[in-house]
């Protein structure tokens, strides 16, 4: 990492008790003592795919990278603790954008209590690219996992989708303490984050659980983002395919027994609102519920990665 | 991460002990359990910069970007225990590419023990980057810091140096057995591996340390690799000037008390030869020995990512 930006670095960063060497030296040295298992995630966001560095303020696509990855370790249910950050820079004007970078970052880490342990300092001739690897710990509740949903587990959701285009996709909020809160006072079986679709999140979070999903889809929470959207586009999208499809809500799909899940509807314990959109079913797949009962297969809508042959 | 590619990296990896939950989840789980500290470093890998992808084989370019993460890991005396694997792949053939970055990481990672816990693969319209994150355990003899320098410390570097470019820099075999094996036996007061050049990276050591350091000149072990570099290159670079200011030999040099250093050298306890190369002074900076005892600067030539304001 490059000398000076390092000082500038160190000179930024508040002492966490957990880091007992912080950036400068060849690594970080973090505490350990904690009987309980560290969960560790990585997420690499590049120009032109995750922001548009032209319309984007530096500030939010460093906090961005940052939320993404605490968005990961909330759908564990794990306690954030510790993050390094890789960065690629262009040269033009490497240094202040990495200061920007940081700068959004920094309160982010602060406000969930996260180091900011080390990282990687580079530049190159190519775009923008980012690569934080966050570092949590679990509670004595064990990891909620994509694969524990029970057939007949309801399914909720926090928050309302779609539409994350219009700016949630910068500015979320990572569900890192309601997940641990949840997570400690009622029983939850499984868990992902939405980061690339509901729909398509759902099918995966069911898929590592060996079952299926019914969504009635009368009850998908739908963002005012979302209907604004479908109203302004003429690609003819709905509010509905929006919240289905659209990727980056950074809310969390929870698989919970049902009479815990209606436990959990009735106290709605969290700031959000907790929405109970299906259930998990026995039959593989994605499927919407009809008014008759049948079930319609779904799509599982939503933004992939494509790697070509 | 596409699904694809995550079924085939399963298939790939074998069980480690530490790793509860590997890629497929949203994150990895590692147990805990170790009293002893963390250690976490992160290395970030650009094409033009790091390799050249027209001419490298993928493999040795997956297998460099382990192995510099494994050489921060000796350079703190830690075992290495877990990696995660940050991808911006190019749209074409990126699926290929990414198995074949993952075939050049595999056997390396087996080879130290280390498992490959989880990774974020994406494809993008610029150029390969890799980031990869490592994760190890201090033993109980702590760190090895950069800062650990006392005045009058010899300085032992292990190998030759010089000419990695010749293929030393995507072959070589980081130090973490050697770090582990002479922190354990050794008093050794401070330590870094050599990324990006002998001088510069002294400079940095004996910099952390608040000291300088004397280099004798006739004593820095030159490479084959270095020598033919200089006869084949009409760049006016002898021999010396290679070993001092290549980066990526990978090497280690180490700050050791004198009659420690002594025995150290009496010894040559490792498969690979220690040199003594110079001593750390009071005098900040770096510094070469005339004959007559006279102190030259000497500059700290290396190679340092510039960022631009």
């Amino acid at each position: 990492m490059e000398n000076e930006f390092v000082d500038y670095l160190c000179s930024q960063l508040p002492p966490h008790p957990l880091v007992r060497i912080g950036p400068g030296d060849d690594a970080a040295v973090l505490a350990a003592g904690a009987d309980e298992d560290a969960v560790v995630t990585t997420d690499l966001l590049t120009e032109g795919v995750d922001f548009l560095l032209d319309e984007v303020d530096a500030r939010r696509i460093g906090r961005k990278a940052l939320a993404v990855n605490l968005s990961d370790l909330a759908s564990m249910a794990a306690r954030p603790e510790a993050v390094v950050v890789a960065l690629a820079l262009p040269r033009a004007r490497g240094f202040r954008l990495a200061v920007e970078l940081y700068e959004g970052m920094l309160p982010l880490a602060e406000q969930f209590g996260t180091a900011i342990a080390g990282g990687d300092t580079n530049s190159w001739d190519g775009a923008l690219v980012i690569a934080v690897t966050a570092i949590g710990r679990l509670t004595d509740r064990g990891p909620l996992l994509r694969s524990g949903c029970q057939v007949g587990d309801r399914l909720l959701v926090t928050g309302s989708l779609g539409g994350s285009i219009a700016g949630h996709q910068f500015d979320f909020r990572p569900r890192v303490n309601e997940a641990l809160q949840l997570h400690a006072d009622y029983q939850l079986n499984a868990g992902i984050d939405i980061s690339d679709g509901l729909a398509l999140d759902v099918s995966r979070l069911v898929g590592a659980s060996n079952c299926g999903a019914v969504l009635q889809l009368d009850t998908i929470p739908i963002s005012d983002a979302a209907r604004c959207l479908a109203k302004s586009s003429s690609d003819g999208q709905s509010p509905l395919d929006h919240a289905l499809g659209d990727g980056e809500d950074f809310e969390l799909v929870l698989a919970v027994e049902p009479n815990e899940a209606r436990r959990l509807m009735a106290d709605q314990p969290l700031d959000v609102r907790l929405t109970d959109i299906g259930s998990c079913v026995d039959q593989s797949g994605l499927w919407s519920a009809c008014p008759d009962g049948r079930l319609i297969p779904l799509q599982p809508t939503g933004y992939e990665h494509q790697l070509d042959e």
